[in-house]
């Protein structure tokens, strides 16, 4: 026994979102058929809505909500970021997450995704395409730039370290500084817990 | 710093969708963005295509695909049942798992939720209301049935066990033979974690 | 560097505890050296204490501190026991547990570990030849009893149930009657989350 | 039921092991039970040499198996060592831990746990002026060191972070340095799981 082909059909579609399996998928949709017309048109309208009036940053890809003709996004637009530095990140939320913070001055560039050199897929060389052209011609984006410096703020795993070298590599010739977050003792570890590479950089970092 | 409203919108009716938080949410409405627009319509056609086509079977409230006219689903409608047994359950996939096991000949109904007889919702009073029609009353929704046991297969929390005496006390008057699923040990299961109530009714219940 | 070899030592032995590990182990070792002589002391005789006044029983295997020329525990020797069920347990703890919930009136005897007849280990045939002279001639072990049923009520998990087959058969020429605990869902236990074999015993053993 | 005496009495000293509970204690003394006379007489000796053959360091507290009249253990005798920075460590583990990365070139000092200077516990006091007689007067203790660093090596949690502080101020009017280890992202760690205050630290220390 399965369910019904619309009901497979929709569970099959969110079976795709991020972090949601078959059993997640259904769920959802049990969910949306208990709600009321008048329900799901709210949220069928919040999704035609998000398409309509939310657009991505020309430079930076931030998603943002522009008025007549704006192409570029509050941080990109504001005179007072440090045009200097360059922070890559795999996705908006690592960017949210980062400006919360309030430490740092600087300008974005959403990666997309962690980038899976050994694959050699097409989709690398677009994003590296697209890094480099805003690094060489911010003015063609639309920004007045003068980048010194690109921070690769990416997730320290085995896959974010790969792309870490890869992104090194590829922005080697450009002769800037390239820098890393720094490794430590994140807030509540225990050193019992901590490995040796974590421990390392936190005696070198120390302060 | 917050995101635009068309995604605030968004993350926040996606944060209502069951076991979703506004982080999962906010990863949805990313994703959604990262869409193209006719992967966007394919998922909204989906919606739409759901509502309009799935019913809710008139028995027992599980969602099917009617042909013209056809109000009882592919269980309820089934001439080979039981139909003597009504086995009750929580939702919609918890039918699914117990269909599956080939083990159940009977018809089901979907109460939605678990009841909390302490609120005194008027929902409770609702499927109570439901539910009794339905046993006293089945040839109302388009069923010769002649019910002698209630099944009550909902989860053994706290929850589901004030929600079957809430369940055996309402439906006491009807006299029908009313029983719960067999607790015991589950497969897989070690001695060591489990508690005296599953230790001994795993006992009584050797076989 | 490592640890100093009295301690590398101790690490060692109490690694072979069960369920520990060299971490936990150093810093039981650790925990030894901060205490004072008179602690110290005070676990050497409780050891020593242990060994020299708890014996195990003749019958069951029991841990039991014995009076003068006591061979039984209290569950062998009490004559209100029902002396026509024998339930097998892996362990000590297990017996404890079933005893814990008052529903069980028979005798146990405890294997000491799962059965893992495939590698045809000669302590598998010691453990089978221990059982068998047990229901055989239960008189030898100073018990005057009639089994009729053999209850074996150890873990459900891969290794438990070879072992519970692996019993079976062994036993099968004693026409005696063999049950097995019940399986069902335990306490707490969400339908969402149970597997179609359990859900299957459960709707079976509904009551 | 309960246990024999002499067995609740070993569960029970077992219950005071670091992390242990009565379920894994009970656990640890049938084990014992089972082992052979010659098993436990070497488990007994094990821990009869840890006490004889085991001293403290007299400077750094750490344990170490002496030569005749040796009172330093190997780190601290070590002519090559830093004498001029001292790092706090909690426990001898974490001592180990530092050991491994070979980054440290200094002195260490056990403070035995975390100090809770709300409780104004007597044992704090002895430990800070155990901790100022060895900055103060190292060759009170065989060691001709001129410290001009502490660094406080100790986790960062709640408890952690309100050692550091109690540490920072009392060693205050020596005028020495004195640093905590770096905090940053761990090695495998990813962004989207970060909290701000370790982002700002890892954005602040990138390099």
């Amino acid at each position: 026994m399965s369910y019904p082909s619309r009901i497979e059909k929709l569970i099959d579609l969110f079976s795709k979102f991020p972090g949601v399996g078959p059993k997640t998928a259904s769920r959802f949709v049990f969910y949306l058929l208990r709600k009321q017309d008048s329900q799901i048109d709210e949220f069928l309208e919040a999704v035609v809505d998000l398409k309509k009036s939310v657009s991505l940053c020309k430079f930076c890809r931030n998603p943002f909500e522009p008025n007549t003709n704006q192409l570029l996004c509050s941080i990109c637009s504001n005179p007072l970021r440090d045009k200097t530095l360059l922070c890559l990140v795999e996705k908006e939320t690592d960017l949210m997450l980062l400006e919360k913070t309030n430490k740092y001055p600087g300008l974005y560039f959403i990666l997309g995704s962690l980038l899976t050199p050994l694959k050699k897929k097409e989709t690398e060389k677009i994003v590296i395409s697209n890094l480099l052209k805003r690094l060489k011609e911010p003015l063609n984006f639309g920004i007045k730039a003068d980048f010194k410096e690109v921070i690769i703020a990416i997730s320290d795993t085995t896959e974010g370290q790969a792309t870490a070298l890869y992104l090194e590599r590829e922005l080697a010739p450009l002769k800037l500084k390239i820098s890393r977050l720094g490794r430590g003792l994140p807030l509540g570890a225990e050193i019992e817990y901590a490995d040796e590479e974590t421990l390392s950089s936190a005696l070198e970092g120390r302060k």
